[in-house]
């Protein structure tokens, strides 16, 4: 038997409707079912069958997440293959929200939404929802060192945090969103958003850059810290998750000093998490 | 703890010494390693140094396969994390070799090579090599249903093929090179280029090309036959491999009839492997 | 003076109204304008405002497209680098349109629409629009040399073609828009799509394949023809565009027997398309 | 007429022998030429020919810069096209070169390494020789508004420079090399290196670390005055240049504030700049 039989990178446009908005949402998608070795050849036509009748329905039927959609793709991806005894559903697309600049100036910004299911066997359907957040790191450790070096140790004036490097920095969230539980994105964006040692703004006059700077550096982290911090807000904002939700959380920094990048990961529960606090 | 913290897209020459000839690979390489509650922060600098303490090695000391400098380089790792339960070392580099064309005469081809390497606990060390080959796949279910629907299954001149689309198709394999075994990288181009509907030539000549076309359209494949060959030559060439050895195979196909592609894997043991011809 | 400063890698969503229609496209932008050596920098938050009024623009005064909107930038620009004689916009955006597939059901299938507008001294403004769109071509060269070589030049069955490579060909056109002139990115996508040897679809049923293979084998093409056939059905389709319009057409062939592409472009003139048929 | 018939992505390895070491650099190359309208189809094999003979040429005949071979390859397009009244040539490769750290410590770091070459009618063959360098800036608006907003103006401890954004910038510098001229790649890359706020390194132990962080910030830069350094190095290091001589220089940072890149280019002769200075 193969392990996974499908399609990759088919682009189709979804609606989702939440709070009585409708947004479109302009997906990529890959979605796969297993194969037994007495199949020769899976049917390629049905995955895109699949697809279209869950997108269809979300046309019709209004929908609240596209965790859903990537469910109700997964099961149209069992019915049709019915000898399949596992589908998964990968799913991501531009995303963009209105947030409040440093000065408290609404913006729109871009981010990525993403959201995975996996069916397999008859132990029902997993489905995840994540978010793509770019942000930007201060560095704690040169700016520790660039202290012990230059400063002697005296404090600056009006206790301004002296200099490190800082660079861009991408982040992302899964959550896995159990039957009868719901996960928004909006939050997990506000999740990683504060995560980081400042949030990025598309547009910024001179002193809201200072802002951003000073806010960066008063909050100087590793990209170990970015994970670490996603992951404690994110228990805050979740309390009634029950503990055998996965998550999976990583921070990858394009090192300013370096030319490749720094990179942190945690895949737990949040049973895990609750207990290591 | 984090599950994953290292450094990505760090890029380095590397020196393989087979058969008496040297070759210098271009790689570029993610390492990881795992960080417990107790620390934190992972020393990145350090990553930096056990690749070029495996690298350098690699100058005085000469290596026979870049999955040995990706051991080297994981075994550097958990010396230099001493509180490091896991490290993972991923390599992957362009690479060249002679092929024979269609009409004989020797070019050289252009492949991708890859390492993995990861040590867990006192698990010892696991380490994959594997290779990367861009192939050609004709379909065989539109073969067949041009042949139904304009032949009346009437056999074509000299037995000539029926049209039917092709395309690009990109395959990898990695197998588990267990201690003291050996695997070849150039075995495994071998055994992937010859599991396409034809092996692709960066030159052609109007004969070769149709030798190539006609070739190709004999022996039509679906993505998920290619992935089956690929096992199928694997089993034949290394039948003295153990039967725990782990291998992964991947076949896509950049569909010429779709703006999608079509995508079939296998992930298994070479037992699996045994157990179900 | 710097002959380009701006920014890169905007993202933005923009609303297009066109026959009483609304479209919300996810724009990918960069913007530039040039520099005096009298400035020491260009104020880069002022090509943000400039996006973001074009922008906020399209939502209260509908705009009929985006070579409009890229106008307007263009515009915007200009005016807010009072210092500049010259300034530059580049627009691509995923879009989706209904198409016919080989038995008539419409499908959605997915293109990329792009605009540029360029502003240089008291020249006024030329804005461009353009598609890029996927399809397939059938190689005439290779399916001859098989005619010759296997066929004995004896004709097929039910004149059926012989075989020969295919593969999937990205090509894109982009085309001036005079001040009062009009031209529709979906009748630009028409044109592009019917100079492949076929189009692409994202779901065929089994006749609906053999169709697009009879086809694509029945009208093969070379990327130079690709190109050419792409700049007649534009001749034929806008005859009272003015000499002076701009055209520039491309055809890249992901080549299946070979690891590398194919590629055909021209840069030209109405006029000069004219006087060359 | 066809402006550009060609074929794109071709990967081969070339040897260069400068100062008696020979590299072998893996190549992407872009090969093309025009087409005149009495031509059905440009013989695309024929590119490949002409890029095998100028690299096996380079084995045998020691080549002193890849601007030579893709000189060689564009007069053998030439050749080959009997037709052609153009040709064109582009050839990127990934390039090592060893270079001190901060603190001394010699350590290989990565760029790519460029060059084209352009034939046209009879005006002889212009050849062009390029790096890109990834560096880093530090931004000295952020740095001005941060002293101003937050310092009252007064001076730091110890003249230690203030906080601002930094961040991962690439530079590209392309100069056409004229007959019986010489530009040694190398010293584009100290060029290049040079005019950011700090180079970047692939090891830096702590102290190393705050050096660099020092560096940056007594060196503030825009995207804008990397390109107007890199061009005031590049007239010292080649006083001898003809006036004539092309350059084209490019500046784009990875801004850790926002969510887009910074971008500066500035396209012009040698005659140009010295006029300017």
């Amino acid at each position: 038997m193969l392990s996974r039989v499908g399609v990759t990178g088919v682009k189709k446009p979804v609606v989702v409707t939440r709070g009585g908005r409708s947004t479109t949402l302009f997906c990529t998608l890959d979605v796969f079912v297993d194969l037994p070795s007495t199949q020769k050849g899976s049917h390629l036509s049905r995955n895109l069958e699949a697809i279209n009748e869950a997108v269809s329905m979300s046309m019709t039927e209004p929908i609240s997440g596209i965790e859903i959609v990537a469910a109700n793709i997964c099961r149209a991806l069992r019915e049709k293959h019915e000898y399949s005894t596992f589908a998964e559903v990968h799913l991501i697309a531009d995303y963009f929200l209105e947030r409040p600049g440093p000065s408290g100036k609404r913006n729109l910004e871009a981010f990525k939404i993403m959201a995975d299911a996996i069916s397999r066997n008859d132990d029902g359907l997993k489905k995840m929802i994540g978010v793509e957040v770019v942000g930007m790191t201060a560095c704690p450790c040169a700016m520790e060192t660039v202290r012990e070096q230059y400063c002697n140790n005296v404090t600056m004036e009006g206790d301004l945090p002296v200099i490190s490097h800082n660079q861009r920095n991408v982040a992302t969230l899964m959550v896995e969103v159990p039957e009868d539980c719901d996960v928004e994105a909006n939050d997990l964006i506000d999740v990683v958003e504060q995560s980081f040692s400042s949030a990025t703004y598309e547009v910024l006059k001179r002193s809201d850059e200072a802002k951003v700077v000073l806010q960066a550096h008063q909050r100087p982290k590793f990209v170990e810290d970015v994970v670490r911090t996603m992951l404690s807000f994110l228990l805050e904002r979740y309390p009634h998750l029950p503990d055998g939700v996965q998550v999976t959380v990583r921070s990858e920094s394009e090192e300013s000093i370096h030319k490749h990048n720094a990179f942190a990961e945690r895949v737990a529960t949040l049973g895990d998490l609750r207990n290591s606090r």
